[in-house]
């Protein structure tokens, strides 16, 4: 039977770190780490997703600045806001929660961001860095499966990884990742022929295909490390891009979904925000593990 | 026998559209793109690259803003230099030749360059554009490997590509481009176990490890497209990262060292620096197959 890589319980090990860490830091830098959670009209998944993070943040001290703006807010008013909190030393982090609504082009208003306030590390900016091993905020899902896979001390360095999909918002940074880890990765994408194939290398594998258990027993070495990035609604009830029922005897440990991967993105958009009130404020911290 | 992948070949092709182009634009642009090349000190290689950069300029209608500082100048000194080529508007690409004196660190230098007109196409923000797969310079190196296989007709889409070689210069912007176009790519490098395993996976091979000769018939797949980045001097003679007299007989085609990859890197540079000026004057051009 396979190990559980139970994400829920690592995100509340983090934000007690974290917690820890902003205790520590409050007299010194005279004003709680700070987050500002932008939301542009009234997407209802979206209204569930900014109230767990808004949460989230109480839970380890973070302030957290909202901003919720109508549905039919010009681009222009959108970028003067976040103009204003680039400039607010008071706001570590900023988050704009997509999707936005029709009419809204994400991309400029992504780009408007101070790409050191980036909280969720997917500035053009900040995957350069990561690219380059510059330091920088780090896109907060494919972090959070490294946390993930540090946490179960997976071996890593050596290893053949697969990333199934290859996103801006997990696959490439993933793989990015894994290889600054020294593992040997290879991305298969919707274009990779014989997937099995390619999956069947993997000592650890990584899907974020966005398709409801693509990965089957089929697909998986016996003893691989499975992360399932997925979630979907099917047939009334959740379920992520593998077959967890035919793939959990085979793995050697593997994510449930739900409580894999979702509660660790949240807990890396709350690392990424207190890393950067920490260098804002020259603080030291004990949470270099955390950055992949 | 294997197909040579004849880079000296498709680089004078490359520089005849260029040449073309440059020929009709200036009527409109009112004058020709220019590539400042920026040598700092002495270093005798490096006094070689950049004359035959100059030259290729010339050749096909570049006007090259040399610039040779001593050895000692201080970085303020260079960054002011940079600051007044970023400025000038009769400049499109701004190259800063490495390696640069010691003392001289290279990093906030070429982060000062302006990024749209980073001809190298290593500025952090540029390598997080090819990420993104948003418009920007192109790495010249990988991006030429990308016209050579093109020019071969060689399949891509769905192709298992291997690129040996893992640093910032090549052998990531190179996984990324393949990965573009529509590749299964594996990323292998020293830390790699069973590399002739991984390697042997690989319908096109990419090697880019710095290693002489580290590539040899027991490391290929049959059939197989070879690329080798690699130029080493061993025992007063050119050889590069793959063993050629083994492999040869063995690929599909391959390139030739030297005479291969190298000639490409300058066209890129040249490329780059067209396209910076046709876009900085709304000029339409042809040459939307050389951008990967």
């Amino acid at each position: 039977m396979a190990t559980l890589l139970d994400g829920r319980r690592l995100a509340a090990v983090i934000e007690g770190r974290l917690n820890a860490v902003v205790a520590d830091g409050l007299a010194v830098a005279g004003r709680p780490p700070g987050l500002a959670v932008l939301r542009v009209g009234d997407d209802p998944a979206s209204g569930v997703y900014v109230a767990n993070k808004e949460k989230a943040c109480r839970r380890v001290g973070i302030r957290s600045h909202g901003g919720h703006l109508a549905a039919d807010t010009a681009a222009e008013d959108v970028l003067a806001l976040i103009a204003r909190l680039n400039a607010d030393p008071t706001v570590d982090g900023i988050l704009l929660q997509l999707p936005l609504p029709q009419g809204l082009d994400e991309g400029p208003l992504l780009a408007a961001i101070d790409p050191d306030k980036d909280a969720d590390g997917l500035h053009t900016l900040n995957l350069g860095r990561l690219l380059k091993g510059e330091r920088g905020p780090r896109s907060c899902t494919p972090a959070g499966v490294m946390a993930l896979l540090r946490s179960a001390a997976v071996p890593i360095a050596g290893a053949r990884a697969v990333v199934v999909g290859r996103s801006i918002l997990v696959g490439k940074p993933m793989a990015l990742m894994l290889q600054a880890a020294d593992a040997t990765v290879t991305v298969a994408h919707s274009r990779t022929h014989h997937l099995a194939e390619v999956t069947r290398e993997a000592e650890i594998l990584v899907v974020a295909a966005g398709r409801p258990r693509l990965i089957g027993a089929q697909h998986v070495k016996p003893g691989a490390v499975v992360v399932d990035v997925g979630i979907h609604r099917l047939e009334g009830r959740l379920c992520g891009d593998v077959d967890y029922e035919t793939v959990e005897p085979l793995a050697a440990s593997i994510t449930p979904v739900p409580g894999g991967v979702g509660p660790m993105t949240v807990a890396m958009l709350l690392v990424n925000t207190v890393l950067a009130w920490c260098e804002r404020h020259g603080l030291e911290h004990p949470l270099g593990d955390l950055l992949p």
